[in-house]
């Protein structure tokens, strides 16, 4: 099972490709919530969110033959271009397979990265089936966006980062779809200090996770409807599952009005730009959803990839 | 007159008080420069902008006299909001004289940090004489934006920190509005290295340094109409045009629109939020108007503080 130590086999196999993202802080912040919060600006990623860190952690460990034969995707969000990005690094031949309405900047910004994106329609197709065929038939490599013990070990880096910046912390809050930078961040955060609570954030349409671990098994939901598009899973993973049995503190949920406050809040005092998704692990202690008040807390804002104008419309 | 052992001292008197704010990179802005370009992140700096520095090292040098007596500022913008939190860190009460259509967010934040606020009306009164009349009548110490030499010690701080994050740069550029930023930097700059060229970026409606040191005298113009509202300046200080006669490299001047796209660029690949004028530096680099292909450039993002509003119509 994955560990501490692959996390930081992780950290070492990133060095100087993954930027080393800044940790910021807000008075304001702190005087709502009564804590000493650091935020660790994963939207200042490469590509946008924390999701090339397990990219480039799992493509880099691909042998001779299986670089050769390339990665598939299917992912219309930030996994995509994780997966692109560190294809291109490593040379590595990528396909993406991506819904036909997906925002055209998203379509762009994965070809931009010189990954061939195969279009599917979301309603008539399966894209796990899509994806399937074309590693079948080329010999590729499928990656998948959270369920694979690489992809958990590589997100897990942000918060190893986090603590080596902060030093100890009585509480690491991150945003929950999959569970990959939940388990991640659990895995570093207890290798480095067993007793640090690791909380997770789901949105409130879709709460899988919580389920979940509340029943002790894993629950399948229905496709969320929130506007955290990057949390809208329907299930943890086996892998994720797993580690979070062991290692969670617990899971609180945030409503989409709670998310678009919490953008506001870090646009008007902290200028900084986060998808709705990104907002989730912050959103959960505005709206005093985890006790934080004289702690010292530690969370991830997990990516800013949000269209010009959707962001204008949501924080206008 | 003012040198770089006082930027060395501001740097000591605001260490641990102001943001030691991040430097970040883009790749897609040093391919589209050819250039290595660093973004010092001023935006995120206490009360949202670089002023802060310079209040602070100007007001932490008052003696127990003066500091009794409070302080008075005039200012429709940031330098409202540096005065009024420096004072409030100094226990030093201060008054702020603000034009009455000033936005509500600024007024709110000026009050906010415990600054008593006059209001005036643009149109019909000086707010000058209205601080010199509350100056005189308390005793109190009026606080310039930038034509002072302990103003321009702390503004050069960022220049500083920037050169110890980053080693050996080519070009430093900084927006201009009365020339405190770009006066401070520039000594910060050739006190590391005399050979760094230093630029100014003014708007292109109101070039009064440019047209300043092109004539060899300060050169007083109309108020500027630009959105950058940090830049309507009508003509440089005494002091910053004596620093600047020495030390500048050049000036040139950026469009609204050109200030626009640079903040949609900041948006969408740095997921940065910068105001009008904080992207002054980088909008001369990517509209080419300063030579920097192949050079390692430092620039300064100088504020953030724009109303949710404004940016969301500037970006959408």
């Amino acid at each position: 099972m994955v560990d501490f130590t692959d996390v930081r086999a992780a950290a070492s196999r990133i060095a100087g490709i993954a930027h080393r993202t800044p940790v910021v802080t807000s008075r304001t912040i702190d005087e709502r919530t009564g804590a000493t919060v650091f935020l660790k600006c994963e939207q200042l990623q490469r590509m946008g969110a924390f999701k090339f860190r397990g990219a480039y952690n799992r493509l880099a460990q691909l042998d001779a033959g299986e670089r050769r034969a390339g990665v598939v995707a299917y992912s219309s969000g930030n996994h995509a271009q994780g997966v692109a990005l560190a294809a291109q690094l490593l040379e590595i031949p990528a396909t993406i397979v991506m819904p036909r309405d997906a925002p055209a900047s998203k379509l762009a910004a994965t070809r931009g990265y010189g990954a061939e994106v195969v279009l599917y329609e979301r309603s008539e197709e399966n894209r796990a089936l899509i994806a399937q065929g074309i590693a079948k038939e080329r010999g590729a490599t499928i990656v998948p966006p959270y369920d694979d013990e690489r992809i958990v070990a590589g997100a897990g880096t942000a918060v190893l980062e986090l603590l080596e910046e902060t030093g100890s912390l009585d509480i690491v809050i991150v945003p929950v779809g999959g569970g990959g930078l939940f388990s991640g961040s659990a895995l570093a955060a207890h290798g480095v200090d067993p007793t640090i609570a690791v909380w997770g954030v789901e949105p409130e349409a879709g709460n899988d996770v919580q389920q979940s671990l509340a029943r002790g098994e894993r629950v399948v939901i229905d496709v969320p409807q929130t506007i955290a598009d990057g949390l809208q899973t329907q299930s943890p993973g086996e892998v994720t599952f797993a580690v979070l049995r062991e290692h969670a503190a617990g899971i609180v949920t945030v409503s989409d009005d709670e998310l678009i406050e919490t953008m506001r809040v870090l646009f008007e005092r902290c200028k900084l730009v986060v998808e709705p998704s990104g907002a989730a692990a912050l959103a959960a202690v505005l709206s005093a959803k985890i006790p934080v008040a004289g702690k010292r807390v530690g969370l991830v804002l997990s990516g800013g990839n949000v269209d010009r104008a959707r962001f204008a419309s949501l924080i206008a």
